[in-house]
């Protein structure tokens, strides 16, 4: 059984990382981690007549890339799984018509980059893929129109607010060995204490990312200090000493081991409020940067739980709260073979 | 391996259907197979406020039912996967948290009953879980509102449309031997051959359903003489012939094989178009008809493909047309073991 615990996948395979790519806009670029991100673009439309193509030709150059990376045409991928923020995910079924790929849509709010990849490490691990791609996007005015208001109605914001992120990732996964391996992964639970600020979701998801990670602890008996980084998506400059302080007094010290993607992808000086936020923030920051330090070996076992806060405008109008979810993929260091 | 040629899975443990449960509206309660429904309601409403609370209801009732006939708690279920036709997948979204179980929400438009069904199955065989339950809905007023206009605005619609079902349909599949079994699942390709008329979605889909079912034959080196029933989700009287065609031209007879959920659900005097769409209709006609006869042995072995448009009124507005995709479950009758 490769169900350990009550909600972990221990995978039995050798499951490695063969291609990743990713593309992202302007602010992204100008980030600290500007320089690692393969494509990105200087204008926010990236070249495209609506927000919502530009989000397409993101995930486009993501998918392209890892495939080139990992020396693959479409064809040669048995299964994509991908996500997006937008209604009906068009960004990920109009990319998938694209290719010749059996495709598999998921909508896990920004937890889509983790989910997409937990599931598409499952079908390698239980024989039913040889080779999966796995892709995530959002983009930061077509988030925007749709979860809040056009950007170009420029309304302010509080500082508890976060920025989605202009960005997409993909990630080919395979049997060929590389220096990266997939371990294990976490699923989640939808888990709701009652927020309903859509300018403050990393309050909101901080108590799901606790339940996954605790949980995650508990399934292989294992703590905080059994990994070198354990990064949440998007819990912001908010969300993330909650999380500590949930985990704290579940007698888990993240001291040194929590990071957020939210809060890697941007210098506090460019104006974005809390901090990163959407798919593409967990999914860029994790395929640009930090499996290539699991690469290095600088990294030897990290723990990627991405943040969802499965937030609807129509659902809030009715006076509802904003349920949460996180799931979480253990990526290790593999040493070279003497 | 359990991927046999391009796109399909054969199961190798045995996977049995151990509960299930269908809520309905009123139409579909009146309809041919209404009788046969765990709950039906007499209002549109469902004796909630909103149409997406009344979703949310139904969803809840399928759940709950499914879970009672399998003799299990919800604790009792290791993985949850739903989807529906709403932004943000709310209705899973939401339902799923009232529920302590690890959750996947998955989004394939009408498809998505055989999507989740599909990886609930290979998650069982590849030893991700033992028990796991499936579920998918709509309801024609939230669909509508969301995707076209609101009903209340009377607007007419052209005979080619199909109807919205308002029904919600969940499954618990696992190891306890049972009457049902599900042994092989085909993974669908987005296919796109221009169509953009919202109002006709069953000439959209039909290449794409024509797609997974050759390439199960194909796959699986069958015909369509091999199966008691091939049910598609929701072509409709528009779409069927065009699929009987297609396939034709594939070298593929499905002359008294194949029939459409859309035309199962409701009587040809009941006001809806060419017959019932939603992500719903496929969900209640198979778990709450079809399985019946397959566990009575009247069917022995069926092919359920469940046809997902995948339809955004952002996208058509830029002059997009409808991208579709369909995933298909194979379930077969167990002998009573002498």
């Amino acid at each position: 059984m490769k169900l350990i615990g009550e909600q972990t996948w221990l995978f039995q395979e050798p499951i490695f990382v063969e291609g990743k790519g990713t593309a992202v806009g302007p602010k992204e670029a100008r980030g600290p981690l500007g320089k690692l991100f393969d494509i990105t673009y200087e204008k926010l439309d990236c070249g495209e007549s609506s927000w919502e193509m530009a989000e397409r030709r993101i995930m486009n150059d993501a998918i392209n890339t890892a495939l080139d990376k990992a020396g693959y045409a479409d064809s040669d991928i048995d299964f994509m799984l991908a996500g997006d923020l937008l209604n009906q995910n068009v960004t990920s079924n109009y990319v998938a018509r694209e290719y010749r790929v059996p495709f598999l849509c998921m909508f896990g709010a920004c937890s889509t980059s983790m989910e997409t990849l937990a599931i598409a490490s499952a079908l390698i691990d239980g024989g039913f893929a040889n080779r999966t791609l796995a892709a995530a996007s959002s983009h930061n005015a077509s988030a925007e129109k749709q979860f809040r208001y056009p950007t170009e109605y420029g309304c302010q914001k509080p500082d508890t607010s976060t920025f989605t992120v202009t960005g997409a990732g993909a990630i080919v996964i395979g049997k060929k060995e590389g220096s990266v391996r997939i371990t294990s992964a976490t699923i989640g639970k939808v888990i709701d204490y009652g927020l309903n600020d859509p300018f403050d979701m990393g309050s909101a998801m901080a108590p799901a990312a606790a339940d996954t990670i605790s949980r995650h602890f508990r399934d292989l008996a294992r703590t905080p200090q059994d990994y070198d980084l354990i990064a949440t998506g998007d819990l912001s400059a908010v969300g993330s000493p909650i999380l500590v302080d949930l985990l704290q007094k579940e007698g888990f010290d993240m001291t040194n081991i929590h990071n957020d993607c939210g809060l890697m992808i941007y210098y506090s000086d460019q104006g974005t409020f809390a901090g990163g936020s959407g798919c593409g923030c967990s999914a860029v920051v994790t395929y640009g940067h930090l499996l290539d330090e699991v690469a290095k070996g600088s990294l030897k076992r990290i723990f990627i739980v991405a943040t969802g806060a499965l937030l609807s405008p129509t659902m809030l109008n009715q006076k509802e709260t904003i349920p949460c979810i996180a799931h979480g993929v253990v990526f290790e260091h593999v040493p070279t073979s003497s």
